[in-house]
């Protein structure tokens, strides 16, 4: 199904089940190539035949039934460009260090994925009043070996509330970026669902349950959340769900040599959930002075937006601290600290990069993006 | 507050926070006295004055209020007897070992418990329609240390679905066998929730919040939590809430000596939830023969009923397997097998208890229960 060489430019996380990151020092277009976005697996990829493959629609729904592969491509189909980040995405950078696995930038990519709007095949089936939400099942399942220890193997899910489910932006896609859905990244069906952390886009979508209950599967209540205290209630731990408003630096990398009193391209990527990149601001000094970056082209909804800055090197050789952040439509900025209710998920805090100003360096990459 | 010597009887399973358990061998009485109850605690014990309690009752309520201690002590009163039991009781007998506190049989006890029925507090704050939980908050605290590692320090809380908060029994209680509230029974005053596990009924209670939500606390989603797949329903972690049905032999305790060819009076107790014991039966010879153990009371909900058996013992020396399983009005029977679904809770499986019945032994106990 796949040539493992085409994935040879991932760092490896995980080897089994395969957690790849991609390198975001390369960042170099508004499309994540396939074979460079960021694979995150739960479990062990399973082996799903189109030709036998169904999807189970079931629960409160008038009419329960079972699509077809050939089924759900005949359905009237949209694309959405949509940047996808695994919510434990730069945890390597957390202090003291946390459990799971240790990603850096690169659990994040962009893509245009084309599929089935949810809200069709829930229409179809005819969704009773009074659901709450809709629980999406995959077909890769494995045990929880930490506590609390699974009862034998258990199959990823995950629910959205009804409201989210029924949004356009959220499809059930066969195709990424134009081609088949590659077999780690789903085939031959997986949710996505813009705005939210990748937990949330289920992939190897087998079953859809709708149901007038919170679901409170393994993936949204001992793992996947977070701590709040919303409306005066006493702490809880909730599922994470939307993305936080961030900026990621591409180049300059952690420790990148960089001429001394040169003009070097300092560019990257942002995002911001359901709403809208409107601003990213960068600091060459340690986070004194901040100063606008350049867009690299127009806000949209769910797509991240490239960015760059010219940055004017010092004369001074030394230890920099470069910084970049982001805000949103909504008013959101990104934070300068980490807020320890988001526990090991949500980590979009500021990331100092500390750049080395040398009188001579490699010249900096002369790629420019693909937009 | 307390004489630590009264404690003295207890098992320590926990020195900091304080978590004693039973003696269970030496159940000889309906009513566990007070000094030989089980200790639970999450945190340490909160040192509150009675002078300054509060008991706030806010969210979806018409009159948000403050109650103080003798205002509750004013109002109309009831007592109810009803067993508390951990919902880590038996822990010990897990194989393979799982983590948290290693009790034994002892996590156990039954007193007759005074407050004021929760569903008159509730009523004077008026509830909202459309309310789903009613959650209580203790005045303990602390940081939860493992993962999801807490932000810094949070309270204890669980919530009661409102039905059965409204329940005429679930009362919060300011005497314990018809004395004060000892300091680490909750002080001044505590939830008592008969039919559920010991984790709903929360010690030292500062705060009610009535939503409209279902409440997603540590204590009901990574902590006392079980698997299980209601209505079709992809597996979910759900709150641990009503009592499994359950008899536990008090004598003979595990490897005790029995003589040979005499008349050995089993005793122990039974309980089950919202249920009625209805049947305990023993065997003494590995499961293979039941035979119906007698009770010493009349069945009552909520409070534990105690039985016995007169084993006629074998002849021949050597090991032998005595057990006791129970049954409910609800039809309920004990299971002999552990169900993995119940991970490191609900413990209610049927216990084995081996002996060794040789040729001389102590006299057995001669007390009776003091009913």
């Amino acid at each position: 199904m796949r040539d493992p060489a085409s994935f040879a430019g991932l760092i490896i996380r995980e080897k089994d089940p395969e957690n790849l990151e991609f390198p975001f020092s390369s960042l170099n277009s508004f499309v994540t190539p396939n074979e460079q976005f960021f694979i995150r697996s739960h479990f062990a990829v399973p082996k799903l035949n189109p030709r036998s493959w169904r999807l189970k629609i079931e629960g409160l729904v008038d009419r329960p039934c079972q699509i077809d592969y050939n089924d759900l491509l005949r359905l009237p189909s949209r694309s959405v460009t949509t940047t996808l980040e695994c919510a434990g995405n730069s945890r390597i950078f957390l202090t003291p260090k946390v459990g799971g696995l240790q990603w850096g930038l690169g659990a994040v990519g962009n893509a245009e994925w084309t599929g089935v709007p949810l809200a069709a095949v829930l229409e179809r089936a005819g969704v009773h009043a009074g659901t709450v939400e809709v629980v999406l099942q995959g077909g890769d399942a494995g045990e929880i070996k930490k506590e609390p220890q699974s009862p034998g193997k258990i199959h990823y899910a995950r629910s959205l509330p009804l409201e989210k489910a029924l949004r356009s932006e959220v499809i059930l896609a066969y195709q990424m970026n134009g081609a088949q859905l590659p077999m780690s990244h789903g085939f031959p069906v997986r949710a996505v669902v813009p705005g939210w952390y990748g937990m949330a886009s289920v992939k190897w979508l087998t079953r859809i349950v709708v149901t007038d209950r919170v679901f409170r599967g393994y993936f949204q209540t001992s793992d996947y959340a977070y701590w709040d205290q919303p409306e005066g209630l006493p702490i809880q731990l909730l599922p994470v769900a939307e993305v936080e408003v961030k900026a990621q630096i591409a180049r300059p990398a952690l420790h990148e040599v960089v001429r001394a009193n040169s003009v070097y391209r300092m560019h990257g990527a942002a995002w911001a959930g359901e709403s809208e990149v409107t601003k990213v601001e960068v600091s060459t000094n340690g986070g004194r002075m901040w100063k606008p970056a350049e867009f690299l082209g127009a806000a949209s909804r769910y797509a991240w937006r490239l960015w760059e800055y010219t940055w004017h090197t010092p004369s001074r050789v030394g230890r920099y601290t470069v910084m970049a952040r982001a805000s949103d439509a909504r008013g959101r900025v990104q934070p300068m600290h980490r807020d320890p209710h988001r526990g090991t998920y949500m980590i979009s805090h500021v990331q100092p990069i500390e750049v080395e100003v040398q009188e001579s360096a490699p010249p900096p990459p002369t790629d420019r993006y693909t937009i």
